[in-house]
């Protein structure tokens, strides 16, 4: 029987590692929950976002799902471990995705992270790195005023440029990375005006690819690929505004998203919390 | 207490997975056997390999190994599956890596790939793309003169230029994929060669940089990473002549490969047969 795949985030920027997601695994079925209503979840406190979290959790758990992604870097430095433990099914978050792929491509052992406060507070991402190469030196850098940017779609342009500039400065003084990860799943929507301005010698990583590859292996790992070819009809669901998401979502997809139906998570029992 | 992970291949193509490996997981420690005696396994039949696979496995099983890494293309297109149900430590090959990658990478789902005739003849790698997405188109060539022209050392110069022009024209006619995989541990040492005859338009997939970030992601996924960060003493084995490996181990790596003891394989009981 086709089980489908689980894809939480706080709001409509997880929407980039779920494209990635139908694009290399072609073949699988994904129900996506965006908590647009209650994003941004960077600046709240770790409880709330736990709590959240486990709301939208136990909501793709009833649909039967086989694996979770959890597709928002500040959920994942919150909830990943406990999710980890306590469900029977694979949990893959975008952190360790993304620090996988920046060891695999740096040469110098100079790693850049932007992310939200909540993401970068955490230490999940020098934490990832650290734990497999404890030379590795991490700086990063909280970006709060990207999150809004792209909500609002300022995605180019020179109000844009001049936001990516003056935020990315204190990174770019300290010029000695040769890799930086983009540590939030909004920013690959800006991840050229990030290149441009951080220079081309700089290779940035966007979660959404690795985070893909990696659930890919772990689909196989745990014998879970799908085998049948037919084309699957995925799920999103959000609990904000449905015509907003629609939109956002829309112009994210080559093709109409299909099915979008609104949950209200206080609504959904939350007993593995 | 330290564990460490088994890497082996049919001769010194596979040092270049375990560079790749030291280099990605640089807190591990590794075991590589290489069985020069017998290489190259391409030509050879699926029995053989299969039974040279095993009485190298059970080697490493003795040295307590907590995974595997099948750093040989040919060997793990016979044997992988067979591996993974029968052991109880995680097994790695380095096809599905290529495959994965390759998928991540490639925008027009036609994928090159080439290996040597064992490699190609299993259609290992077509199994594993189509097993992901089965509207892939494969296009594979298996290159016979590659092995013996890097085993020798021809690297560079007319020469290597020349054969390598005539090996690949069949693929190059059909000139529609965009991402082409080097389905050889070999093949890496000839990667400009390689990319230069394709040109600039075709990425090509090096499969040990790809089966070492799956190494890593499975260690972690398996709670094995480890945690010492001491600087680890890996050993290196070969079957055949240790001048001439150490020789070849020597240029490739950065350090010295400092320890390195011959072993003849068929006195290593092979229970698991």
């Amino acid at each position: 029987m086709t089980k489908p795949i689980g894809v939480i985030d706080s709001g409509v920027g997880g929407l980039t590692v779920a494209r990635e997601l139908m694009r290399q695994l072609p073949q699988e079925t994904f129900i996506y929950l965006g908590d647009t209503l209650r994003c941004p979840y960077g600046p709240r406190s770790e409880q709330e976002v736990r709590a959240f979290t486990w709301q939208m959790v136990n909501f793709l758990l009833e649909k039967n799902i086989k694996m979770l992604v959890v597709a928002c870097n500040t959920a994942t430095a919150y909830t990943l471990n406990e999710l980890q433990e306590k469900l029977s099914i694979p949990v893959i978050g975008v952190i360790e995705p993304g620090a996988r792929a920046a060891i695999k491509v740096s040469q110098n052992k100079r790693i850049g992270v932007i992310g939200t406060e909540g993401t970068i507070r955490s230490r999940a991402y020098p934490n990832a790195l650290k734990s497999i190469d404890s030379s590795i030196r991490v700086n990063d850098l909280a970006c709060p005023p990207f999150v809004p940017m792209v909500e609002e779609g300022m995605l180019t342009g020179p109000e844009a440029e001049g936001v990516v500039e003056r935020t990315l400065s204190p990174l770019k003084k300290m010029n000695h990375i040769d890799t930086l990860i983009l540590g939030c799943t909004h920013y690959p929507l800006i991840k050229d005006l990030v290149q441009n301005e951080m220079g081309s010698h700089i290779q940035v990583i966007s979660s959404g690819e690795e985070t893909a590859r990696e659930a890919s292996l772990i689909l196989a790992y745990n014998n879970l690929l799908e085998k049948n070819a037919e084309a699957p009809v995925h799920e999103f669901y959000t609990t904000g505004d449905m015509e907003k998401f629609r939109l956002v979502a829309n112009s994210w997809f080559d093709e109409p998203v299909r099915i979008l139906r609104p949950v209200e998570l206080h609504h959904v029992q939350s007993s593995a919390m």
